[in-house]
Formats: structure tokens, sequence, C-alpha cells
């Protein structure tokens, strides 16, 4: 019976995409299946208004939603996700519910940069030696006096030519031997894995997972890959020579299924719900695959290995690993330490014989990614106190050295990407992104990213407003704002005061673009739970924030568009002096790099999640009252932040000085 | 097109199983189809003539064989493997065409009457500790302060409560453990497998393969078996107690595709040829072990391990490795120690986290069915010299003790299974097995299994008969008959010489029972091969045969049955004291169960492997030469059986005086 429903037509604009779905179809699940991208954060339940579209031609059978304005609804929008297709429609995907693929461009441009050629150079200690390794070994041919098996043949050549010792063997290997063995007289090349020990004692056993006809040791190739909740990143190395050769990004094609880990473990725990977060990121990880090899002209088959990093959520869906206790108090993860799968047999299109190592986890919100950007910047390594942070709405903070390392996670809200935010965005082009304000005039000059028409705030746009503003006295310690400037862009909105950033004639939407007292406190408690989480750390094991820290690494595609100094003056980074700020963009991506070339460092990942003490900050009383004192700009107790309060305290005056000049 | 063909029905008889099969089909292949076993010696090939079928209804298209005689066609006899479906049908088997199961049932008596118990009682040396573990544990409740993920809690639970260390856990697993922890609160039973080490430094390192909820630890099974070239046994064993719980025999499912491993090996080089008789003896052990669990009412579940013992071409197939190097010079096996593979993945039903085991082979024609026998009855672990033979088709010859070892396999061809004699059957009901003969009348008095009409005669009763006659002077030592006796038996037939055994009257089949002179000839040889390969190894270590030996082992479902007096006296086995010999039966499965039962010995069947040196007889001069000397009974040099050769050369003087004194 399902066969004989109506087939309806749907036109995708500006993708100019058309596709073809039975009646009665989710107008968002038609998107992802013409794989038109719309942000959907909520997961398609209709929450959060995000997946707006506009119906040009045709009608949906549609639940009324509060998130759309009357007029809106009158002009045609409606909310994809509460939309089913009832005949052939024409659809409009507004600006504000795409997500661009190129500007993912831009953050791909900086990690190529900077980011990553400075991490491999702080990250010391470690030998070029791939966990991978592959042999070329002329084997002699079987006589009556020397009819060993082609297995022991095999061996026996790895043995002498190789160096290679308590070598073992994958089972579907053994069945391919005779054929390979004999197709170019012997001539083969072997391809062993080794894993990760677990003291410097134990003897590294290499498996033979590949062995091919000839010599292609020249071929020699791995896949390292960051799966972030929003996006995942990949590059292709050559073992060789230790370099990458490709590099791909895409969104997580799971973000049309919630844009949070909490909103997409919920949604694993539907029917099949778990298979399908599966099937999506894998999906994405394909596309960039094939990107990859597209890119480098090189084929599937000289891939070996695979490498993963991912926070904890990622790392189950992707493993189809059940996520539904991270969620539930007391938040254990099914495993931390997993052993490599085939990446096979989990959809991803590489040869047969490829594993897929995944970094082990600290605890259920802090992930493998973390401790692969550990291990990559190589925190580990060196007596330097240091603070590694990765900002987000899951704020991941570790402090240490070689010898201890604390850690923990922070819920700081979805702020920093733009979330809660009135006019809040993504990092995407036509985001404000600089911004400074005329202590005179208070008139704002605003850059925003491709300096195109503005269209939103992005995070790092919002803490440069926030400080600027804060300067500029327009807003005071407290967020709130200073209503008795004379400038017409302090007026009071439908959500309290609010300062104009844009006005309706000079924007892409062509309405005002406005920061809100709303936002303002948004903003404080995202970079508070930041601070106290860091402080509660360093309290925690004896020392004191924060000039005690020798070093501050900040990660995370977020941490690099970041301005130092106008985050230390809002609050959020640690008052110390700026040379000890360094930024490693995705620093998950270069741990899962940086491991690929040295088995040293494999095992250093191993020693790193197992040295790593979790701090549950929720259940901590510390961690409550160093919140509350955070929630202040930059701090409630001024000696936490001594160069901004001096400053702010100069620019009062020197205002309050002007003032009284005029 | 395929679709459109006319389907016919077949009934079989005396089984009483109807089948219907597309128009064309081959009538061998219906009557496999259909579970109906017929004898295919050369796997269908119209060379062999055993599938001799009696069509008792309807026509089938065949091809003119010699192997029938104008009488047999005239009454309706075809091969089946010639014969293309036509009509509907009405098929008897007729009785020399039929693999009995039901006389499978004699063999699996004596096993269980004093083979194996014998045999577990001269292997010494090893201690009960089973490769596979069942552990119940008690793990506690997760809590905020102690939120470990699931499997680091279930690791630390078999520290602490089972004394497990160095766990790793196949990737599998590591996706049930959320729902199995929190069925019974964190009651489970863990199944790990340790594999053997190489050295006793080397640690074990136990894996787990399965975790269930509750306590599961009591029922904790496995399965052993014997893959022969004719007939597969499997035994079901209770690990807690160390004890065969069910025992299970059928026919190889292989024997239609031919009756030996070199037929076999020629069939899987056919298209899908490898696949098929892979398949065969999977559905061969599916059908013994839904037999151990009926006869057990033991659930599938319950069985966590399988080891199997099998030569090396039966051991190929059933991983799906290709055999075709085995059969060409210089013989070469894929491999002699192969990696445990998945049960479930070669379509054993079994649980999905079954491992199965195989024996490491020595050579292409000594393999691990040989290792297993050897560890089974321990003769690496005693100083003793000991002969260890598997008499048959290919017999096995191993000689040695703890410190050394040599094995040669020697081609006896397949009289000791009563090919290529012309009354010759296998070991089942009607066979003639033991055999007297009158000194003065020459009169025979015959017993055959089961006391049935005679229906032909098996190999230890060629043995017998051959060695009776030559004992009354009927034969002389050359093998040829003595034409001079006055007796009606001596005859000349067809093919030379015979004596009859059985007149047409007293047999099954109504007509005369004979053996001929080539058929003599025919054992001579097979004798002369194995004498000539256990002497040949001796000399080759430098020592002399045969009274060096202080143990003589005899392997095999066909070495159960013989006599060893009598196969002294025809120069099979050595001319040494009678207590010497050690009847074990089914050293093979014997072994299997062994190793199920204790971890160092599945140690010692990887030493016991790589310390046996092996000898391709085919290649040495001096075992041509040792096999002319014995194509005599006993043997050329008398000398190399003293006792026989007095007895006989006492025997003919009594005879010479009884015929003078007449």
């Amino acid at each position: 019976m399902a066969n004989t429903k109506k087939k309806l037509k749907i036109h995708f604009n500006p993708d100019n995409i058309d596709i073809t779905v039975p009646e009665g179809e989710s107008l968002l699940r038609a998107a992802m299946s013409a794989g038109v991208h719309i942000n959907a954060a909520c997961g398609g339940n209709g929450v959060c208004g995000t997946c707006k579209v506009l119906i040009k031609k045709g009608g949906v059978e549609s639940t009324r939603s509060e998130k759309l304005s009357p007029e809106e609804y009158e002009q045609g929008y409606r909310l994809a996700c509460q939309s089913r297709v009832i005949t052939d429609l024409v659809v409009d995907i507004p600006l504000e519910s795409r997500l661009e693929t190129a500007v993912l461009s831009r953050e791909a441009q900086v990690v190529e940069d900077g980011g990553p050629k400075a991490a491999e150079a702080i990250a010391t200690g470690w030998s070029f030696s791939p966990p991978l390794n592959k042999c070329y070994v002329e084997l002699s041919s079987p006589t009556l006096k020397d009819n060993v098996s082609d297995l022991s043949r095999l061996l026996r050549g790895l043995k002498r030519r190789c160096n290679l010792r308590n070598v073992s063997v994958d089972f579907d290997i053994v069945r391919k031997l005779p054929p390979v063995l004999r197709k170019k007289d012997g001539r083969v090349t072997v391809t062993t894995l080794v894993k990760a020990v677990k003291t410097k004692a134990d003897k590294r056993k290499p498996t033979i997972i590949e062995v091919e006809p000839g010599n292609t040791a020249r071929k020699h190739y791995s896949l390292a890959f960051d799966i972030g909740t929003t996006t995942v990143c990949g590059q292709l190395l050559d073992l060789n020579r230790g370099r990458v050769i490709a590099e791909g990004m895409a969104y997580n094609g799971q973000i049309s299924y919630g844009a949070d880990v909490i909103t997409r473990i919920a949604y694993s725990q539907q029917p099949g719900g778990l298979k399908k977060l599966q099937q999506a990121v894998v999906a994405t990880i394909n596309q960039i695959i094939a990107e990859l090899f597209t890119q480098s002209q090189i084929g599937v088959e000289h891939v070996g290995h695979m490498i993963v990093a991912g926070n904890t959520v990622m790392t189950h869906i992707l493993l189809g690993l059940d996520p539904k206790y991270i969620r539930l108090a007391p938040y254990t993860p099914v495993a931390s330490f997993i052993p490599p799968a085939k990446a096979g047999s989990l959809g991803i299109r590489v040869g047969k014989h490829v594993y897929l190592f995944t970094f082990p986890s600290v605890a259920s919100y802090v992930g493998g990614d973390i401790v692969s950007g550990i291990v990559g910047v190589g925190v580990h390594q060196r007596k330097t106190l240091t603070l590694y942070m990765d900002i987000g709405t899951n704020g991941e903070i570790v402090i240490g050295n070689s010898d201890w390392m604390v850690t923990a996670a922070c819920s700081a809200g979805s702020a920093f990407e733009g979330g809660g935010i009135k006019h809040g965005m993504i990092a995407a082009s036509g985001a404000i992104q600089d911004f400074t304000i005329s202590p005179s005039s208070l008139e704002p000059e605003l850059h925003t990213i491709g300096e195109e028409k503005p269209r939103g705030i992005c995070g790092s746009g919002l803490i440069n407003i926030i400080a600027g503003l804060l300067e500029a006295g327009v807003i005071g310690q407290n967020g709130k704002f200073n209503t008795d400037l004379a400038t017409k862009r302090i007026r009071k909105g439908s959500d309290g005061y609010e300062y104009v950033l844009s006005w309706a004639h000079e924007t892409e939407a062509g309405k005002d673009i406005v920061i809100t007292e709303v936002d303002i406190d948004n903003l404080i408690r995202a970079k508070a739970a930041m601070y106290a989480g860091y402080q509660t750390l360093t309290k925690s094991v004896g020392i004191s924030c924060c000039d005690t820290l020798e070093q501050v690494i900040i990660a995370g595609a977020f941490g690099s568009h970041i301005d130092i100094e106008k985050s230390i003056t809002i609050g959020l980074l640690p008052d110390i002096p700026q040379d000890r700020f360094i930024f490693v963009g995705n620093g998950s991506l270069t741990g899962a790099r940086l491991t690929s070339f040295s088995t040293d460092l494999l095992d250093d990942a191993r020693k790193v999640a197992l040295m790593m003490t979790n701090l549950e900050l929720s259940e901590r009383a510390d961690f409550m009252n160093n919140y509350v004192a955070a929630l202040f700009l930059p701090h409630t107790h001024g000696d936490e932040f001594p160069n901004v309060s001096k400053r702010l305290a100069k620019l009062q005056g020197s205002k309050l000085g002007r003032r009284l000049a005029i």
C-alpha cells in the first residue's frame, strides 16, 4: 500500500535541487534526502525555529509555530520540521536557515595557515614511526626441500627482510595468500599494524592486515579524522613522508537531527535512531574521503589505517555504541578505551582490512578529542604548567603537565556558537566579527566575515562587541546598559534594553541587528562557566589561578578566531601576559595526525587518558561559588583581573574627565 | 527462463524420501539434495562405478558406463552421477551404493568403550585448565563518585573477582555492555578465551568474547571435532567437569564429491567448487551439533568454544582456504598455523562469539589430525621411543619422543578401506571381518559385522583373510595361490586365480564373494608402503627398525579393528612383542577434547607441530628400496620378521608332514 502513495516533486532554491518524495513526507527529511543542508538545532522537534523555509509555490500541511511571527506566516514561512508535503513545491531556504558548506573553508584556511604547524612544533619527544608499516619482501620459491606453507614463508621473509618478529595475522589475510604470493613470483608488500602497548617493556606485536602482489610500499597512506558535533574534518596522510596531502571538511550530517550532543542522544533513543545517526556521520565521513581521493588522485586501496578523534558521544554513535547512559546520572559511557573496529563494518568506504582506531576518553563529557588534543600539543611531555582549553557549548579544560593532569567539562551554553543570542549565528559569511566603537560618538565600526552585509553576530564577534561596549562605558561591569548616554543606538526593545549594531537598510535581511541585555547576560554566563571551570580545577590541585599558568593553549575552531585581549577583558581568558597564549586550531585533528605518524604517541594517548583525573564540576559547591563570582565583567573580584581592572578604571576616569570637560 | 523448467518428482527407496527437482537435474545431485547418501568415490565423474542405482519407475537420460554389466543395464541399473532426470522416478539405492549412517555407531561404540579413556590415561603432565573460562562477577552500581565506563567497570571486576589481568575485549562485545550490565543490576558472567603462547614466559592475555546477564557460569560447554575425509565426529564437552556429555558422528557430506582428498582438491578447482565443499562439511558439522544439542538438551548459547582436528586438506576446505597447491609439487599448504576464525562466519550454527581453533599442521599430508593425536596421547611428554601410526589411504606415521619427532605420510592406496578390492567395502554391516580357515579342509569360517549375510570384505577382514590363507598355505609368501591344493574354492576367475569366501546362496547379493590375486597384491602394496614408511623414518634418524620401538600407538577407526598378530603376520605391523601395542581409537578427537580441557596442551600442539620434521618419502631413494623389499608376506628379508618367519616355517613343515602322512 505504501507504494501507491502519490509522488510529489520539490524544487529547492537557491540550491536548485529537485527531489521526488511520497505524499506526507516531512519537508525537513525531504531536504536532508536531497542533500540540502537545513539548520535544525533542536533535531526537528519544532522547538528552536531554525529550520524556517519559505514556500514559494504549492502548499504544506503544517503545525502553526510560535517561532514564526504572524507576518512571516502570512508571507509563507513555515518550519520545515513541522511541515508535511501535500502538493508539488518550490521552496526557498532563507540565508539564516542554511548551512553553507562554503563557510567551512574559512576555518580550514585558518587551520592550514598557522595552527597545526605551531602545534607540531610544540609537541616534542616523538619519533617518526607510524603504527602502520609497509614492507616489501621477495620470497624464495617453494621447493621440495623447502615446502613450508605460504604463511610460514611469508613470516620468515618478514623476519629476515624487515626484522619483524612475533607477527600475528588476521584470518581474512590467510585466504588470499596463494594467489597473491604467486602473482609476481613471491614479490609481495606486507602491511602490518601495531596497537598501543601499556608499558615500554611490552613487546609490540605487529599484525599482518594486508598483503599485495609486487612492490606497493611507496603507496602508504592513512586517514586522520576529527569528528566534531558540528563539523567533521579529515586529512589524508602520506605515511612515507609524514605529510598531509589532502584535507577536507563538512558539516556533520547529524546536524539535522539536533545541534548538540544531548539532542542527539535523545534522538538515538528513538526506534532506529542510533542507526540513523551513525549512518549520517558515516555518510559525512565518506563524502570527505571521496573528496580527499579526488584531490589527491590516490586510490582507496592504498589507505591502510584510520584514526578518529571525537568527543565521547560522537565516538559512541560512530561505533554504534548506545550513548543512553551518558545523558543519565551518573553519566557512564559504554567504554573509554575501545578496541579497534573494522572501518568497513561501520560502512566507511575504505579497504576491508582497514582498522579504525578511536582515541580513549576520560569521561562522558571529556572525550577522545581532548585526549587527542593534549597528545597533539605535547602537554604530557613537558614540565610546563599548562591550561588547555577547547571553548564551546561543551567547554573542555585540562590543567597539568608531564606529571599530572586534571580535567573537567563545563556546560557553557551555546552563546559561543551564537545560540541564545537574538541575532546570533554561526561563524558564516555575513557574521559580524570585528567591532570597534567610537568613544565619543558611540558609533560602531563593523566587519563581517566575507565583508558582506551583516546577517548576525557570531561568537567571537560577540566577545569583541561586549568588550568594546564595556570599554566605551556603554555597558557596565554588570552587563547592563548605561541608559544615560546620548545615542539613538541604545533603546528599549522587546527583550529589554538593546544596542543597535546595524540599521535595517545596512543589513542583508533588511532588519535592525541588535545586541540585547539578555544576549550579554547569556555571554556572561558562558564565560563565567569556563572561567569558574579552570579556576576550580586549579584550586582542586592546590595551586592558585591564574598567574601560575605558564602556558595557555586554546584549541578548537572557535578559539582560533577570538581576540585574546578582548577575551581577557570580558573575563573569559585569564589576565596573564599575552605571550603565554598559543592557538592551535583543531588540536584534536593534530593529535590524530601525529598519532598516525608515531606509535609512541599512540601509546601516549593511552597514558594521557589514564593520568587525567576528571572532576564533575556539577558536584562541587566551590564551582557554583566561583561561577556566581564570575558573573561580572571581567569578575566580581577585581584582583582576579588586575590589569583589566586597572585599565577599566583608567578608561572610566578619562571618560568621566572627558564628559566633565564637555 | 530457468524457472519454467518442468518439475519432476523422485521417490528414493529404501529411505522413503521424496524430492522435487527441475527436469534435467543430475540424479546424484538430486539424491544429495534429498539427504540420501550415495557413495560416489570418484566425485561424480563416472569413473568409480560406486553410485549404482536401480531405476524402478520412469526413465533417465544416461551415459552407458563400462562399470555396469549388460545384465545390470538390462535390469535398470544406472550410475546416478551419469543420469539426468527426465520423468518422475522411483529409485532404489542398492546396498552396495549406500552410505548407511547406522554403521557409524559401531565405530562410535568402540571409541566410547576403550580408546580415548586409555589415551587420557597415557597422556600425562597436563593440568585441567580450559582455554575458555567463565567468571561470574557482581559489579557495583555506578555513582557520581565512581562513574567509570561500563567496560572499565567490567575489567575492574574481572581483576578483583577473577584475578584476570591484561584482558582485551572483542569489539562486538562492547556494543552489548549497557543492557547486559544493567539487566540484572551488575550481575554478569564473562567468558574469556586465551590463545596458545609460544613460550612459558609469554603472558597469557585473555580476551572477553561474551558477557551474559546473571550467573551462567554453570553452563560452560565446548565442542571438539575430528573432521575426517570420510567421517566427522563431534563431542560436546562440559568444561566445568571435564566430561564428554554427548557424542555424534556422520559421514562427511563431501563424500559425494569424491572419496579422497585428491579428488576433493580437484573438485575445489571447479567454479564454486571450494564453496560447495565447504558448505557440505559445514552442513555435516551442523547436523552433528544439532544432534549433540538434542541428546544433551543444552542450548547453543552455552557453547563458547570449538576446536577442530583435521588433515591439512579438510582443514583448508573447512576454512575456505584454497587447497590447490597442496596437490601440486612442491606441495605447499596455505598455512600451517592458522589464526582462529569466527565459527559463525563459516556457517557453523553456534553463537556469534565462538572462535573455531584448528590444530596446526606439519606439511601438506601431515595435518592437524596427527598433531592432535600426538598431543592427545602425550608422545611429546615421554622419553619412550614411540611409533604413532594412523593407517589408511593416507597413512601417517610419527616416530619420536619428548626430544625429537620425525613424520611422514605414505600413500598406501585405498585397500585398507576396501578400495581396489573386487568385493571390497567399507566397514559396514555385512562386511566380512573375521576369518579362520580349516588347515585340513581349507573351508573358511566367516563372521560379518552385525552377523548379517556377507556383502563384501572390509579392510580389517582383508588382513585376517590374507594372514589366514598364508598360514594355511593357500597362498605363498609372494601372495600367489597354491593351485595344487584339493579345494573347489580355489579357481580361476576373470581376474586370475581367486578363493571363494562365500557361495552365492549364502550372500546378501546372491553372488559369490571371492578374494583374488589382484586383491592380495593390492593389500601387499598397501602394507608395504606403511612398513617402508616407518622403516625409512627410523633409519633417517639413525636407529634400526623395529625392535628399538618401545611403544606402537595405533590410531584411527581402521586401526581399532585390526588384529595385531595377523597384521604382524602379513608384515603391516612390526614384529615386536604384542604388549608394546596400544590402540587409541580416534586419537585426533582425543587430542581435540584434551586441548579443550587444558591450555597447556594447546601450547603443546604448537610445540609439537614445530618439533616434527617432515620427510617427503617420495623424494627418498631408500624408501623405494624398502618398499620393494616389503612386497612379500611378511617381507623379503625374513630377519625383519623373525618370529613370523619362524612360525611360518614351522607351519609349512607341519603341513608338509601332514600331507606326507595322508
